[in-house]
């Protein structure tokens, strides 16, 4: 029985779409003219030149932008908005962030996607264990997770906070557990110009000096301090980065009227601004690094204040931002199957899908928090992330399949077969056709009611504990090669003995 | 308490989009360029000239074919693709339905949205009373529970059956409901010819003969028994609606792989062909008839051969159908919140969301199933009613409001009053906007989870339950002039003593 099952499932998955990356067919959703960009564009320009954006570190940002020749206020940098969009224009369309399996590198621009998990929650949930601090063995089995999932190209990087580790020391635990238990590409860490210097430096260890020369192996996610504040975190994790070639994220977090004004086009245009004054400040400190423009915008519940996901104003600022990114010639990351649902449940598929759905066809090209996600970023639900996978095939097929026009999609011949009132299913058409022409989810039950209760009436959440359940428990590492991974078990071992436990 | 928590309601709705339907400012998402449409439309040609659709009733239908100038072959009617498009122009790009409030008359095509529950379902389903068969206790409900829900412009027909009442009587209690209980447009019966007729001839005691010779009133809303056969129903039902010059609703249900080709591209085609057919054939029958062009397009699982939903293949159908009906001109029905879920889980969400998001971007001009649709259709949930209408608040925002590019919407004041990582909670723009800046849903959770769980740990489908209890308990009729409601009465009462008690 459980043979014929996994056969069965072996079967299934040849169906499926499966590559290292989404590589878009479908067109764009404009959903504003000409007219209405340039206009917003006038915003952004506006920020860069009469507004500005500060830069709060130890004043060596300020000294990079001085010496560069912008207009340094106190901390805040203004600029002529054509000399920054022209720095901006030193970044790359696309690149290709290696990955350790170089067959699951992908390309970050240009009209690929690529899908990571969710980024940064403290806490997990899942149907056995509740709601709960994440740890490192959560942690784990996230990476195993992600690696296994054909529709996750990219690992992300914090799955889940470790909290169960010093936060000194976790970032090596995480990288150690990223670059050992899985060999998709993944992020490092941010919170320290150290902790940044480390990840660099175990990319290292994994592709050796001369790869990482000439190509962007690893990255790093940061936020600005929105309104119209870089802080020490974020310039230092670019000059981390990007001095040394690597790659950054740049992403505004706005919740309109909190850190951006209550309307979505003024939002939309500061997290423009904020991004690419930052873009600029990377492209000084080494023209041509990689750079991803993020943009997270959420709406706000007028009962709590708190932020709200997959709302409409979300929505229509992800097909905005896609539009304003291309036009500025820079990877987009924005979007994700968001939610402030605490539990699995209909709110939080519905305002994922919609996320998603926006994120999908503004062209999004590097999605974090494509799943996971639950109760506004604070908890990373393990049934979740497979449901949310589970969809990721379907936004997959769209994208890269769009609608076959072939002389076999137009199946002529089978209506000589097949009369008024007939049906095609034994029809040589479909007979040739029939395995590669839908999308088989993993998740969705499509059986009749009398199934489904002989089956235990089980909601979608109970299957996907069984799928991630099956999935762990056939878990097989990648391979490595002996000396690299006790090169870095070392340094590990040696950093963690430099450092101080430190927990908060 | 209560009275302070329905004040509450109440500020909240006033910042609540409500219009008697969508009216569109979004542009459309064109998936397919010029050259592909062309591709599919020489196809649909080939269809009406070579392939042919039959017409089988007792021969009426072929005579009307054969009269105004069609090849007949047996049952089968071929034309010319030229004349059968010249038949469609004269079908009217968009119309307006008259409501009994004509405050609530909704214009269908052109760049109008107009929402409507499910239809057809045998049973019902709720938190309460489980999975039973429909009654008309039921339908009353579901009749007023549509009637008062904002996001619902139009009451559908068979929210549910009325499974308690003879199949030969049903339609006179639904129409009497739909006329009584509610003042919202709504459509008629089909099932037989007779019963058409009875639509017809209550909604001519709701508006009068006057009225009703010069607006359309009443529609009914018809599947082709695909492939490419229309049935006596169908014929029927286009000549008891149209031949009064009332409206008719066509769809094509289409499996792909069993009622049309396994792919995509060929089921579309074959779904605007059958379509098109009887809005040529509407268009002898009474030139200028109101006619909605439907595409119901459904994927397979390739485990069950059951119909899927949300799945990649109807949705991409979607985008193009919406492309083919705007270049023939006809107001389109297609899409809706659908799912194959058994209950109101995460599945039933997900599939639902991406069905609609698509179904909205498309630009379906009347949206049937955009509430309540459970298990392919075999079931109407009340929670899902509810909280897919919620969902359709967001989608009503989406496509009414677009992205506000006015000056105030730059709120460039407000950079005045606030600086670097400071917030704009208390600035002037926000106290001038926040009231009307985001939709504001009534059954997502936005609450932390301490919140959240204090208030008893509800899920969405819980919040749902309580909604729809509370909005039944609110329910006022709308005023109704006593003769009419008599007359209806009246009607009621003899054509049930004319009509025998059939079951099936």
């Amino acid at each position: 029985m459980a043979r014929r099952s996994r056969a069965a499932r072996g079967r299934v998955e040849n169906t499926q779409v499966a590559a290292p990356f989404v590589k878009r067919v479908l067109p764009y959703f404009d959903l504003l003219d000409e007219e209405r960009l340039a206009a917003l564009e006038a915003q952004v320009d506006w920020i860069f030149e009469d507004v500005g954006v500060a830069f709060r570190d130890d004043r060596e940002a300020v000294r990079i932008w001085r010496d560069a020749g912008a207009k340094i206020d106190g901390d805040i940098v203004r600029a002529d908005a054509a000399w920054i969009r022209s720095l901006c224009a030193l970044a790359p369309r696309e690149f290709t962030q290696l990955a350790r399996d170089p067959k699951k590198s992908v390309v970050i621009g240009g009209k690929n996607q690529v899908f990571a998990p969710v980024y940064g929650s403290p806490f997990v949930r899942d149907l056995e264990g509740g709601r709960r601090y994440g740890d490192i063995a959560s942690f784990e089995k996230l990476v195993k997770l992600t690696y296994m999932h054909p529709f996750l190209h990219h690992g992300g990087f914090v799955t889940c906070e470790p909290c169960d580790v010093p936060v000194s020391k976790r970032h090596l635990d995480m990288l150690f557990a990223h670059m050992t238990l899985s060999d998709k590409p993944h992020l490092g860490a941010i919170t320290e110009m150290s902790r940044a210097r480390d990840s660099v430096d175990m990319a290292e260890i994994v592709f050796g000096q001369e790869v990482m020369a000439q190509n962007c192996v690893i990255m790093g996610n940061v936020n600005t301090n929105s309104p119209l504040l870089v802080d020490k975190v974020a310039s230092e994790a670019v000059r981390a980065y990007c001095g040394r070639g690597q790659g950054i994220v740049v992403v505004p977090f706005i919740l309109s009227g909190a850190m951006g004004p209550v309307s979505t086009a003024a939002s939309v245009c500061q997290a423009m601004a904020e991004a690419m004054m930052v873009c600029a400040f990377s492209q000084i400190v080494w023209p041509g690094a990689p750079f991803v423009l993020g943009n997270f915008l959420s709406s706000m519940s007028l009962k709590s204040g708190a932020p709200t996901f997959g709302m409409p104003e979300p929505v229509v600022s992800n097909y905005v931002i896609g539009q304003l990114a291309r036009r500025a010639g820079l990877p987009l990351r924005c979007g994700g199957s968001l939610t402030a649902s605490k539990i699995e449940d209909a709110q939080a598929a519905y305002e994922s899908a919609d996320s998603m759905h926006s994120t999908m066809l503004a062209g999004a090209n590097f999605v974090m928090h494509a799943a996971g996600w639950l109760e506004g970023g604070l908890c990373t639900g393990f049934e979740k992330l497979i449901m949310d996978a589970d969809r990721l095939g379907s936004y997959q097929k769209v994208l890269s399949g769009g609608l076959d026009t072939s002389e076999e999609a137009f199946a002529r011949d089978a209506y000589g077969e097949v009369g008024p009132g007939g049906h095609f299913l034994g029809s040589a058409h479909t007979m040739r056709n029939y395995q590669t022409a839908f999308y088989e989810p993993k998740l969705s039950d499509s059986e009749n009611v009398e199934s489904w209760e002989e089956g235990g009436s089980k909601d979608m959440r109970q299957r996907a504990f069984g799928r991630w359940q099956t999935m762990l428990a056939d878990y097989q590492p990648p391979k490595m090669d002996e000396a690299t991974r006790e090169e870095l078990e070392a340094f590990v071992a040696r950093r963690k003995e430099e450092l101080p436990d430190a927990w908060y």
